[in-house]
């Protein structure tokens, strides 16, 4: 009962025969938000504030639950005071993920083994700092400490990905890869959009005067992407769409937005509905992998999305709401062409998405656990459940999700471990025989995202 | 930790002694969907394929799920091209129940512990066939060895049940029932429903110019199934019904669908509505058991429904479903005078129908833990919750729900080391007296359903 | 593996150092519906049926649920022979937590280790009610036995608490706190309202000739239970309220109900909204506690609704509710100035419930598994969420919510043994030093709660 000890979340013999077995298998990474541009310029982090909790709405989170004020967490307090108001209340979230990510960072990867908390804070800070200053401490060889083999950055359509260029020459090989995410160009309702058409259409130095042309620059984007080695799309939406082929009234839609008109609840969905469609057709004929991460409602706390913005926090989820239908028509749309993921936040949707995936056959597939089910027990309910209705072998595999860079290594750890931990409880049981189990850990640590990535 | 051993899904000591007390009770299955005419011809199964994958379409979905094509499931292949494949991909299925369920028949039916691969199924052909064509490895023969008592197929209002007759005289006694299922007279906005009430008309040589005689020819099929030694009806609606005793235009709408006009949504619901009510009435008076399937929405994948027809797959759950109304009215109606039983499909419709079986008194009860539930974690997480609420000891009991006859065995024996297992845990936690917990659990298994059956 | 042993509930090493950490810790129970007019008279309970069973519908509905008569429970039997009924079927609950609160009850403070049965019913009728007549078996010596600092009982607005002033001058201190619960001044639609307010006109010799009057004296109210060591508010509504600032027409709404003219749906929403949100803001000012209990429909069973009134039983919970939209509004309002507990009945809401209290920031908390869910797998499930979304550290405590005076014992025991198994595994699972748990544990027992609601 170490903490974090070589049996942590291991609790069966199994499970230990299991995990060495994929402990050390490379990392996919086909979800995440990377800051490619600090991976490409590959400086030093400036501290373990920077590195551990700068970029990381989930520490902020519960912190803030603790009572920590906003000045230490987003706010202007420097760096060092900010990590120590940190450590002072840091032991007053174990049982949180949060508690284990960053002390598994600390002792991975800075080989420090201290507890944070209120008389260790300083301690840390220096010890910390002074191991991040050393040359292999820099994103691009963390990376390759952390045994990352690729991983798929979330970008934007307009977006030239010469920092990915830039990185990838440095690592000699195409490690990380664009994700395109054109959520900016559907969501039709939101405050930047008309000027984010604008932006589409200098970087394809088009003309949008219908929604056919905004659908050839995302075509072009589309393209640009897969030169520049991209093999999937990611769609954040609080609801999926049901990605209707028959455009209705799409361009008139479009073009009142274009003419700064308001739309209604209706319009925004008819346009958006059909981009998402647009956008799986671009994906289908390139064997793309469609990405959609359901469930969120985002920013429901005023106080933080008015004072901070988007991906700040306040972000919950929410049972009371009709997936269903619109997943189905998409799915039937697309049936057996399409290779789609899906992402589940609330457990009360589990049942559903992964009844949805059994039903639609090999290429329709569930993502891991994502956001407030990234934690030991949401990640076991779910493996738990998809196993007895899905098909173990056919799950996408762990994704990061993660704006900061160690996370990759952290929270893959903490995936294998929980894997490795239901796994093995099934040999235990005499459900399945063990060498059967170990071939099939691997293929979802491993071999199964890889080849449904086409990587 | 042997596959399948003596003490395959139980954990502990205690689990190990109540399952030593209930493994060998008589098998009552209260549900199923088995092929009559296959147990009164009592033909030898031609080959393993036909026994154990033939009419499972729990086994379809799974292989689809790894990329089977359908001509090697329901299309034009050889048994044997169908059986070969199966095997080839079968090891994938580790973590689905499927892979235990086919094991188990292998083992315990057909003597066979070969694991199924791609390199074992040709000798698994040979020798399970070679053990099919055995005198005492026939249908009737079959289930004598699994110990079935009582089993309650699933049966059209129409249905003469010669076959039932027939092969209960081969047992020497009332072993098959009939269950009766009026679905399809219910279902009037289905396509086949005119014509069905020509069969109706025909069944019982009457004219069916009203609701009125549409009632009372379900009335005689209710006489005649009672005379059959049918003890429960079952419905499967996707929403349970309120039963409303009014018939209000009920009349008016079924002579509209009598003279092939189309029907309102809400039309379809009053004549529903009515029937179900209806046929409640009628089992209230001769005491049968009310069986309720909740939340199945079927046929969901187009391409699989347009090209197979119903049954064959592309069957989901959905968290977003009001049943709570409905229910209620239902409820209310037949307080204290209709033995109903509650199948439950979504994990997060559990609450809900466990506090209304626990709201509505005695003659209320949650059946088993129902197709994409009816596995260990589903059972488990099903009985955990029920003990917790509702009394364990009114447990409706397991059923198959099976089209497969071995499932009458492998099904019951997971549910029960299942069952010793939770309740041995309980023992463990010393949350109760170990006999009381071995006679709950017989209850559970045997005595309790039996009683409620009228068997 | 004792029955009610010393490591009951128990299942880890980690898990007994904690229980021994916590278990003699004073009780803090800041909700329960106590007789407080039972305690101050302080009488000896005249017979163990009045004592585990007269007050306590939970135990009804067991009962019923094993076809014991209304007579036996509600009606008119003498209390020997309703206990004698309630012995004869005790045994069939195994597996409910009735079973163990019982058997807790009679052992910890009655000193009978004897089994309920048919068999022992009349034997321990005879030595419970000896022990029973003892001066120390006594309600207020028993509360002193229990370990109880202070426990908040459930009280109306015009209540004038004169048994709170004499319990606790028999105590010598604040022990028994009243709770502020306006719902029968809110249930504008509920049958008594209209003379209800007749009360409160009486209670505060006001006029009430408007809404602001009404909302006068209930300030008036407020302020009198805060004089009487009232801490916090109650609050049991089917659906959240928004809890809206602008009154509209709530003015208008209340004048039509004096006048006794009906309301739409829609006014009383309006009027209850209004109502919710001036309570929320007296809160506010006066840093009490305000608990929302979310989810139970109730009375749902006619028959009993009917024939015995509410809180006899026949509630439920209905996974069915769109609780979200109007809780961001309430939160969004009162952000951190208000501090919030949300008591969550139906497991699907847990996941939004957590978020939601994840996102609000250090003053809105997760209050204690409750009703339905207030059993060791209930529980389990809410803590394993809890410290995976939000931080364990600001759970909002125990309450035992109970009618029945013995529950302040054997509800927080087996809380916290509960609570001991969870945080033990985390141990046992390298999740956490465990140090750090015990800390964890004991503040989530009793200093937690004894901060927020500044006892």
């Amino acid at each position: 009962m170490k903490f974090l000890g070589k049996k942590y979340l291991i609790t069966n013999d199994a499970g230990c025969v299991i995990y060495k077995a994929i402990k050390d298998l490379p990392i996919i990474d086909p979800h995440n938000h990377a800051d490619v541009k600090e991976i490409a310029e590959n400086n030093n982090y400036s501290n373990v504030w920077q590195l551990f909790a700068a970029t990381d709405h989930y520490v902020w989170e519960v912190l803030r639950k603790r009572g920590v004020p906003e000045e230490y967490l987003t706010g202007d307090r420097e760096p060092k005071e900010k990590w120590l108001k940190l450590a002072s209340v840091f032991p007053e979230l174990v049982g949180n993920p949060v508690y284990e990510w960053v002390h598994l960072d600390l002792r991975r990867y800075l080989g420090i083994e201290t507890l944070i908390g209120p008389d260790t804070g300083v301690e840390i800070w220096k010890n910390a700092n002074k191991v991040l200053s050393k040359k292999e401490k820099r994103p691009q060889q963390l990376l390759r400490e952390i045994g990352v083999e690729t991983m798929c950055s979330t970008d934007d359509p307009v977006d030239l990905l010469k920092e990915h260029d830039c990185a990838n020459e440095a690592f000699g090989r195409k490690m990380i890869r664009p994700t395109w995410r054109p959520d900016k160009a559907m969501k039709i309702a939101n405050s930047g959009w008309r000027e984010y058409m604008d932006e589409v259409s200098r970087r394809f130095n088009m003309k949008l005067d219908s929604i056919h042309e905004l659908v050839a620059a995302l075509k072009l984007s589309h393209d640009y992407f897969a030169e520049h080695g991209c093999v999937a799309s990611d769609h954040g939406v609080e609801m999926p769409l049901r990605g209707t082929e028959d455009p209705g009234d799409a361009d008139v839609i479009f073009c009142k937005a274009m003419d700064r008109k308001s739309l209604s609840d209706e319009e925004v969905e008819i346009f958006m509905s059909y981009i998402f469609g647009q956008a799986a057709e671009m994906n289908a004929e390139k064997d793309w992998v469609f990405q959609i991460h359901m469930g969120a409602v985002r920013d429901v706390r005023d106080y933080l999305s008015e004072k901070l913005g988007p991906d700040t926090g306040g972000d919950v989820c929410n049972h009371f709401q009709d997936h269903f239908g619109p997943l189905k028509d998409f799915l039937n749309r697309f049936d057996d062409r399409l290779k789609v993921i899906l992402y589940n936040l609330d457990p009360s949707h589990q049942a559903m998405l992964a009844t949805m995936s059994r039903a639609f056959g090999y290429k329709v597939r569930l993502g891991s656990a994502w956001w407030l089910l990234d934690n030991p027990i949401g990640m076991r309910r779910q493996l738990e459940y998809i196993g007895s209705v899905d098909v173990l072998a056919s799950f996408a595999g762990m994704v990061s999700d993660s704006r900061k860079l160690l996370s990759y290594g952290s929270r893959f750890e903490m995936f294998r471990r929980v894997l490795a931990d239901v796994l093995g409880e099934m040999a235990e049981r005499g459900q399945a025989p063990l060498e059967l189990l170990i071939e099939l850990a691997s293929k979802m640590s491993y071999s199964g995202p890889k080849e449904f990535f086409n990587l």
